[in-house]
């Protein structure tokens, strides 16, 4: 199973209110160097047949038709390699 | 100016009616093959200094404090290099 991922941010030009919320904070919480923060939304897709040039073409129509609003929003679309999809979280050790 | 980007998912084990709502919309819209999808946050930011090993523990720490639930998420940290920052929807033609 082929692992497709969708990331969708907001265009450079429009104002993301979530992401300076996350900016603001950092400095109160103790990061300091941190210039400028944007918050989007990623998609994870499981393709069932081969990720082909098809097969991209499908999901790219499909960001552009309801993931992402075009007007105000970019998105890409790429394949992950099955190597990469163990979270690195895992190296510095989370709450599992 | 070096971006970093923190991508949070909710954990597999955990329940994501977003993506179950995205996934089903999918066959209704004329796009089949699609076995799985989540949804998480991808969060883009820019970094004033290097990206050393020292910026980007900080970063984790950050991640780990206040980006992700880490109870119910998982979150990745990676550098991303300045080529493919430019997102390939413009490729594909967006409504720019």
């Amino acid at each position: 199973m082929a692992r497709v991922v969708v990331d969708v941010m907001l265009k450079p030009e429009i104002l993301d209110p979530q992401g300076q919320a996350v900016q603001r904070a950092l400095p109160r919480l103790g990061f300091a160097g941190i210039a400028d923060v944007r918050q989007g939304k990623r998609f994870e897709l499981e393709l069932e047949g081969p990720v082909d040039d098809a097969a991209l073409a499908r999901i790219r129509e499909a960001a552009e038709t309801f993931l992402a609003n075009t007007v105000i929003e970019d998105f890409t679309v790429r394949v992950e390699e099955a190597a990469t999809s163990a979270p690195s979280s895992s190296v510095v050790g989370d709450a599992k």
